[in-house]
């Protein structure tokens, strides 16, 4: 996708409706910006992708001095420079129609005391605003200034998709297995966008990835790669890994914005790396799953990433230690840990 | 839309993965069929628009001797070729990869005692697939033949609709009227498929159009208009007319599909007509509204529709009689045909 084809896409307001009707989304930024004034007090914010503008309003609800508001899209002056005038907030907040990357400070200006941005996409990283974001850090932020959010994992756990398989088994009596079958082909090109109920967890999930993004580089988000061993924790079918994400922002009152299958959900579901039927597994509790996850920035589109994933012989592989799985040597080990914690 | 762009449409898995997934269609359609069989039983069923062939497969398990799957898109080969092969009814169920319109019924051939059809779209009429049903009726079908569904009714009912209105005023603190304004300016080119929620309707619905679908032809579906005027059943902001359909099939065990607020929502949820700003209104319960609403085939493409609604002036028009309206020829009206029941 060119740069200016994704700004065109924001310029479609039911976008902007979709965002602002993710209940967890809009009540984790308001919690975590009007739940936190003190940071906000006399301060100068940015807003990287400022959109309709309403973070911007909630920064200066909040009680920060001046706000710019940046967005690349025309949804700027067709949209956010009236909500900032109909909450009365030109004083403070200032909508800024440019790119961050083009923009300029005033040379009298000082820098920025906040980075506020909503750059999230599908597991994390699609649309690869947060190059944006880092962008704005390293040329705006003050030393000491602080992001909103701050902090962010990307968590991964084999999982169950009877969305895709099960259900399929028997529609009213109708056997549609190779339907299911030619429906994951059809969808195999791209990672699965889709809601996982948390009875389809076999894992509780483990870090695949975290970032600090005050010190995170652009360089770092082209290839996150990720190797383990995790023993299931319930018995299931094991048909895909799924991928979901947290921030978190600063502040004494910490705010965590979650898409894991066990929160609220939200506008980003969970991703799905969905597994070819011939390596789908019936499998029991504490049998280890052994894989290599890879999420590499695509060479067309810098936009995108291309999710891969490989499984790995458990045989083969180091485990944790300690390791929960049921192999040999795995309860051997835990059990000579126990012996030297009780002795 | 050409003809071909419509059936590649149906070739995208998703769109069948959608449908299937709609509960009270499938629920509709099995009850309809297998509560039905001893109107299947050794007959002869056209399935028109098979799609995946579950309707098909149905028939052959409600006992039908022969169905013909006439599907025109790939997914005749690509899916229900295989499904009917998976479920074990080869023998019953033919899959004919044609449109209905250019198949020909093998010379020495009955015509078929039942046409079963899932051609329904959004506000009843959208992608005109009823053609094609009513061309299968004429052609093909026995002069006392049986159609699933058989009969289809169009409601309409004054409404508010407050997530594009009254929702947007409060965004957490955030007036977002403006942003709305917009958003229903881009959206106001076509109708608003969205779920209505049963507390929105300012009215029960009154029936806007009804078919049997026996004797209907095609020159009826160009043009559908209906005028009325009803009284509002509760207080309320009137800012849009909502559309839904219902369709009944044959039996004793008489099914209704029911696409109605107030029935478990579907893939079809609702339409609705969306008022411009200038002439929402608060109105009262017993307020009359005036209208005229009116459906008519687009001349560009045969398979969409123009929805235009025009209000009227109750003053001026005439109301039904009795009104439950507040006007005071109407209370007097009613009064003086009570008078003339007890009398």
């Amino acid at each position: 996708m060119s740069t200016n084809t994704y700004f065109t896409e924001y310029e479609n307001l039911e976008i902007h409706e979709l965002m602002l009707k993710d209940r967890p989304r809009q009540a984790a930024y308001f919690e975590a910006i009007l739940g936190n004034k003190e940071l906000f007090k006399d301060k100068v914010v940015m807003d990287v992708g400022a959109g309709t503008g309403i973070l911007s309003a909630f920064c200066a609800k909040a009680g920060a001095r001046l706000v710019y508001a940046i967005e690349a899209s025309n949804v700027a002056t067709k949209v956010a420079l009236d909500l900032i005038q109909d909450n009365g907030l030109t004083n403070v907040v200032k909508v800024i129609n440019s790119r961050v990357e083009e923009f300029v400070l005033p040379t009298t200006a000082e820098k920025v005391d906040i980075i506020v941005s909503e750059w999230m996409g599908f597991y994390l990283l699609h649309e690869g605003m947060l190059d944006s974001v880092l962008y704005a850090r390293d040329n705006f932020l003050k030393e000491d200034g602080l992001l909103f959010p701050s902090e962010c994992t990307i968590f991964v756990a084999p999982c169950s998709v009877p969305s895709l398989y099960d259900d399929w088994n028997n529609v009213d009596g109708i056997n549609m297995a190779t339907f299911a079958s030619k429906l994951r082909a059809q969808k195999s090109s791209k990672p699965s966008v889709l809601s996982v109920e948390p009875k389809d967890l076999l894992h509780e999930g483990v870090v695949f990835h975290w970032m600090n993004l005050l010190d995170v580089t652009v360089d770092e988000l082209n290839c996150i790669e990720f190797k383990d061993v995790v023993a299931l924790q319930k018995n299931g079918n094991h048909q895909g890994f799924c991928i979901w994400f947290e921030v978190r922002f600063p502040g004494d009152n910490s705010v965590v914005l979650s898409t894991s299958p066990e929160a609220p959900q939200t506008h980003w579901k969970q991703v799905v790396l969905v597994l070819p039927e011939e390596i789908c597994e019936n499998m029991e509790a504490r049998e280890p799953v052994a894989f290599k996850i890879c999420m590499k920035r695509s060479g067309d589109d810098a936009r995108k990433y291309n999710l891969e994933v490989d499984q790995l012989d458990p045989e083969t592989e180091e485990h944790p230690v300690p390791c929960p799985c049921h192999m040999t040597k795995c309860i051997l080990t835990e059990a000579h840990l126990k012996m030297m914690d009780t002795s």
